[in-house]
């Protein structure tokens, strides 16, 4: 008998049926002779009415009213389920992120959490109860209510299964698991068995929005054992663990790519100390988080600099871009609204040479070309044109063969 | 400056437009210098929708989690005002039942406040912060979030008007007042400058339903003035305080009726001691509510009993009671469904007699046969037939003169 954090997202809480659905699936888990806690998400769709009822009151809703507002929608969802557990014969109690001790700072709307009590938990499990907890959310040291950003469920769950030293967390969501590539894009995409958390990070942070970054380290910090499976049918899911031997034979786990990118480029740019850190810090004031940048060696003292935003930020960066422009007499400025970013992750890049080659190689064949390159121990990205995303997804896809099951590679 | 605790009800925050619209209204009474406290319910609807939604979840939803589902409801109002009046530019600050240290027992759904420590009240209040406080919620002493029941807000706001000493509470609603009768069923209805707390609980407990018959006591118990008015025009509205001389004067103050009653009468009942206890023990055992009670003198040993109950139970109870005739050898059960109560109330009456005689005459000079009478102190009630309802509140609305202006009165 072990213990089991079960989390539940969303869509899979969707509807009156889905909730009962879930119900049931608890109460499996729970048959079967383990203790189960239970973290959920608001019902899909619930946070975005509520977030667009804070806009049509105002147009600069106050963080605390948001935190205070948006933290109903998994409130609504723990009672519901406690009510379905309840109804289908088995002990259940609904908790608060406050009830069950969840403390973060006041960074209100993305708050990080700091400590864990858990004492209700721990006294429900005792009784028999199944604890039903609403993530998301967490109350600061004035016991005002905070939340974790989006995705801050995937957090209370990880994060409670560490604080309770639970066997595994499991995440069910609307996807089966963690794939080579989007199946959507790739015919031949292959679900896999286990990533490490290195590559979940990677994934995660790559646009493929599975789980929550910050619940991935959680995971890695705490070595917490993350199985990420489909709610709506009974399939393996796919295991995110600590980084084991059979993972290093693998090259390249999955591809990854994010079509939301915008490229600015400076020509001309004055090449001494101060200018980068000028740029760049004025466009971080504004909240524009910079993903990739490259600067070229400068030409008779003036270099050209490219980088890319997130396509929604893309206006207001280039406003700014072109006021220090102006500024510090730089050229024209370029810009490339449509852009991807496609990149392959694997940890076993770390011992194999030739990935990078083969990559250029391959997308080369197919007549892409490579705007930007960026790399990791166990990551190379390149920035295409968006219009040949899936094109380019397909062919590495191919070429890796990551189609294939890698148990049958040397 | 004083301190004033308003109290919006869920018409009054039902759009985003009324929320904007209560923001302007608290602005305006915190620009004449007074403190404010704000006290609001669940958008009009929310209440139901959560209902609807537990109801299909389970039969016999589990009464703690009705109330962690329901409590959400004033969570999303008080966030949105706060927003509002942020962005009027007040400062404000939204607080849930637990964060003002509204404690109360856990009779879930129907709980009772027990204390009240206010203390970020205070602090908000001593920063220039206009507080924004849920009501109908409160916590138990184990911390779970308990509800006060079908306008619990009404009670909160008077609650905390006497923690606070303030100097009113004003309680904006979807009427302008309390009238001399329902101006739906007569034209001549006027609206009442004051009426005394025991006038207003014998309207309230009559299903006049402006104000939650718990607020009132608690308003009579603290001596708290409430002010009743509408949230959409600035008509004065009706004052219910402490008793004063003018109001002896006042003969009846108004009529209430209920046409949600129906009738049972049991005949020949024998009559000994024990039976009485023994018919009504059994229904209130089911949670019915009996109000008025009628037993002849018996004859030859038997008599006959006639009460009424909320048509809603009339059902359940006429079960209960035809188990019982078998069982005691009683004679037939009649059952009368469509009946109404018709009640006239004032403190006038307990210095003027006649009323009744009055009352009576009335009714019987219109043909309307009265088939059960009640009276306290302050009220005669009459039970008819629910089709004179109408005709009965408009005759006597006309025979007592309550159209007219009491100060022309002697």
């Amino acid at each position: 008998m072990g213990l089991i954090v079960q989390k539940y997202g969303g869509t899979s809480l969707g509807t009156v049926d889905r909730i009962k659905n879930v119900a049931k699936k608890v109460a499996a888990a729970k048959a079967k002779g383990d203790d189960i806690v239970v973290v959920v998400s608001a019902m899909s769709g619930e946070t975005d009415r509520l977030l667009k009822l804070a806009r049509q009151v105002s147009d600069y809703p106050d963080d605390r009213e948001v935190d205070m507002l948006l933290s109903t929608g998994e409130r609504v969802t723990i009672a519901l389920l406690a009510m379905a557990l309840n109804d289908a014969g088995l002990k259940a109690k609904s908790f608060t992120g406050r009830q069950v001790g969840i403390i973060t700072d006041s960074a209100h709307t993305k708050a990080r959490i700091e400590k864990i009590t858990a004492e209700r938990i721990y006294e429900a499990l005792k009784d028999g109860i199944i604890p039903v907890v609403a993530g998301f959310q967490g109350i600061d040291d004035r016991s005002d209510v905070t939340t974790l950003g989006r995705g801050g469920s995937d957090t209370t769950a990880v994060a409670l299964a560490a604080a309770l030293k639970a066997e595994a967390c499991i995440i069910y969501t609307d996807v089966d698991g963690i794939y080579t590539t989007d199946p959507n894009v790739c015919s031949s995409a292959r679900k896999l068995e286990k990533v490490s958390y290195e590559e979940m990070l990677e994934f995660a942070s790559l646009g493929a929005k599975v789980l929550q970054t910050r619940s991935v380290e959680f995971a890695m910090k705490y070595n917490v054992p993350v199985l990420v499976c489909s709610s709506f049918n009974n399939k393996s899911g796919t295991w995110v663990t600590r980084e084991d031997p059979s993972m290093e034979q693998v090259v390249v786990s999955g591809i990854a790519y994010d079509k939301n990118q915008s490229k600015i480029t400076m020509t001309g740019v004055p090449d001494r100390p101060g200018i980068a850190s000028k740029i760049f810090g004025e466009i971080a004031a504004a909240n524009i988080v910079v993903d990739m940048i490259i600067q070229n060696v400068s030409q008779e003292g003036l270099t050209d600099i490219s980088f890319t935003v997130p396509r929604g930020d893309l206006k207001e960066a280039a406003l700014i871009v072109s006021k220090i422009s102006k500024e510090i007499g730089a050229g024209d400025l370029q810009i490339k609204e449509d852009i991807a970013k496609v990149s392959m992750v694997g940890v076993g890049m770390r011992s194999h040479s030739g990935v990078a080659a083969k990559m250029f190689q391959t997308l080369a064949s197919e007549g892409i070309n490579i705007m930007m390159i960026s790399t990791s121990e166990i990551k190379i990205s390149c920035v295409i044109d968006a219009k040949y995303t899936e094109l380019a997804v397909r062919s590495l896809h191919e070429a890796f063969q990551l189609g294939k099951d890698p148990v049958s590679k040397p």
